[in-house]
């Protein structure tokens, strides 16, 4: 399949958030052939030249397209859960209401429910997400049938899984389908024990790869971990060589300068989560510090139970928003950072550095951005447009790897969304009915 | 134009936010004559019957009918400034950038940018907005134009206005059209001299009208109050009488337990603005505190320079989301109390007590949001939902006053909306090009 954009406006994110005005874009099967002013598009006989033909030429009518958003942190399947347990402390939200519901959850299941998170990712512009849950395979098996690009993070604990399974998995999952990557990750310091830890540690270590987990995500998760280690979760995850081939947390929010220090160092990626820290009342993530200090930065939405919406656009506004409030300066961290946090910052944070910016070689993940509509209107500076007033439905086209996914509300992922939505009704009615 | 919802999930909220599964919505030229369950609609030769012919009747799928959404604090015309000026300080944000901007604006320029923030209400969902502005007559011609639902409030201050203008604004723009009504106002405590203050509550005394004003928006401004006047913004206001008759007060994020007492004693609305708040770093709203005190309460989302979208849905998350993060507890400020604050409270804040539900006589203002969305799945809680995972996408019809103005994505408001974009974007580079 063979697509040319053209009369588009163009932020290839190669560097900074510069816009070409009157762009032009070329994908040949999976990749990008050419990203850049039309004027200056190759000819015939010059490299990079056109495919003999083209299946599709959009007419972009003086809209933006610019890198899919990454997601990168989520629990896809946990769509079930979406408006199920909300206004609830932390604690009885978790024990009462997602854990005993997720104990009936059935493998076929995760396959439909991620599904459904697939479809919203496509809604809000997102080409690619960071997943962890239950039953990895359905999780690669639902975004591959949706033609969707997913990074399943292992959840290494002391309940549901062992480091013979995370290996087994890394191998699988990793030639499974080039949709389709396989990071190590363990779910937190305070659900995974020492022995384990060590263990996956040495796996790292055998493979030379990063490893991911929950982190400093709440106060009480840091106080505790001090008890039971001496050290902040950062500090004891790294003594145990966790890090010892880059990886990174997500949430972040309580993080100690010596913890910051360690992040820095070791280049480790820190994943933001605004909308579930705002929800849970965790708490704002230092993310003006870390900019400041050269942190590496990405974005994610969390579950759908805890946030509830898979949508880049809120967790963006609330990136810099929170942050303008937690440091009360209107000047903290200005919306171009969270643009290229969010589309840039998350590719590499997932391994993804060929979906990381619009350029001749990477791979064809990218959005089209409505500008004919009254949000993005005047078009005094498109960027700062997506932050603070972008949304949804100024989504036009979603394509991954070349194949368009989704476009002007439409879905292209093999399946009816009727179908997908009857199949989520009927797992939460059969858990539902289970739980009495 | 008779027009009759049919298969539709109803949120009358006539109280709570209970859904008719199975309900029906009839409209009779501007008014509701039927709202309720479809096996309760009046039959032949009863009263509230059927009219004689349906101009349309409209099949919901299934989607959610209920009240719109009524934005209670705006300054719609800020449009030119979207993206203008942001990640900038309050103090430099308003005086490098707002200000010298507003001095070049010429009086027709409001009636397009108005228009343009109209079509962005409509894309929320929201069917009224309480807006402050210079130029309200323009302000009144654009929502008439449009068939859109305006309270203008006044904008008394030291420099741009005057109590004759005030009254005759009053007079003049109550009876303008059925679709406008106009409310007293000032602008804040800090830019209004007490001899106008006292001038304004005497005004409000000859109508017996309600005064409505920004307070308490910073903790600066508060502070500069008590060493002006020895009394909070609310104290020092209502001792001049100006909330005998009732009204209320914008933001209102710093409020000292005697401000609170006031606002509950004369049944005064909190208005709050939390994007607005975000965004400028002033903090956050004690919402819960408001709500527990039995305080009303009402949503806006302040002008487009600060927010800069014009957004219930974000507003909505927010309003709960921040007194969240406030209280450091999760379950502060349920959903449903924010869908009636948007919904309810709006309406009888601004005055529109007609428009608050969705029952017989009631007038026709009203949104549909389609369930048929991967961020609406599974349909665990359509108003838990709407708070916490709702987005501009979802808002498949709005109605005012018993017209269509939008619908799946469309705009019927009399006007091309690309005239509408060209003229926004004429109006910035006339004035950027002015400003050298």
């Amino acid at each position: 399949m063979n697509t040319r954009f053209y009369n588009i406006k163009l932020m290839p994110m190669d560097k900074g958030t510069e816009v070409i005005p009157e762009g032009e874009l070329w994908v040949e099967g999976s990749r990008i052939l050419y990203a850049g002013p039309a004027s200056q598009a190759p000819g015939e006989g010059e490299q990079g030249r056109k495919p003999p033909i083209w299946d599709r030429e959009i007419d972009g009518r003086g809209n933006l397209v610019l890198p899919g958003f990454k997601n990168a942190h989520t629990h896809s399947a946990m769509t079930f859960l979406r408006s199920f347990a909300d206004d609830l402390p932390l604690s009885e939200w978790l024990e009462k209401q997602i854990f005993p519901m997720e104990a009936r959850l059935q493998e076929e299941d995760i396959y439909y429910l991620s599904k459904l998170a697939v479809m919203e990712y496509l809604t809000s512009g997102i080409t690619a997400n960071y997943d962890m849950y239950f039953y990895p395979h359905q999780i690669a098996r639902a975004s591959v049938d949706c033609g969707f690009r997913t990074v399943i993070g292992g959840t290494l604990n002391n309940f549901t899984s062992s480091l013979e399974q995370e290996e087994e998995n890394f191998v699988e999952l990793n030639r499974f389908h080039p949709l389709i990557r396989y990071q190590f990750g363990f779910h937190a310091e305070y659900t995974t024990d020492r022995r384990l830890l060590e263990g996956l540690a040495r796996l790292a270590g055998k493979y030379g790869a990063p490893v991911f987990c929950h982190n400093s995500e709440t106060q009480a998760e840091v106080e505790q971990c001090l008890e039971r280690n001496k050290a902040t979760p950062t500090v004891f995850l790294d003594s145990l060589g966790l890090f010892a081939h880059g990886g990174g947390g997500f949430h972040c929010v309580y993080m100690s300068r010596e913890d910051l220090d360690i992040f820095k160092k070791k280049g480790l990626w820190a994943v933001t989560n605004p909308g579930s820290n705002t929800k849970l009342a965790s708490g704002i993530a230092p993310v003006k510090k870390m900019l400041e200090m050269g942190i590496r930065l990405a974005i994610g939405t969390d579950g759908p139970a805890s946030n509830n919406c898979l949508d880049m656009f809120r967790e963006m506004f609330l990136t810099t928003g929170l942050a303008k409030l937690r440091e009360q300066d209107a000047g903290a961290v200005a919306a171009g950072k969270v643009l290229r946090m969010a589309c840039v910052g998350g590719a590499r944070a997932m391994g993804l550095a060929e979906c990381d910016s619009l350029a001749a070689g990477k791979l064809a993940d990218l959005i089209m951005i409505d500008l004919h509509q009254p949000n993005m209107q005047p078009e005094n500076n498109p960027g700062r447009n997506l932050v603070y007033s972008g949304s949804k439905q100024n989504v036009k086209l979603t394509m991954v790897d070349g194949r368009v996914l989704y476009e002007d509300g439409r879905f292209f992922i093999g399946e009816d969304p009727e179908h997908i939505y009857r199949k989520a009704n009927g797992i939460v009615e059969r858990i539902v009915t289970a739980q009495g």
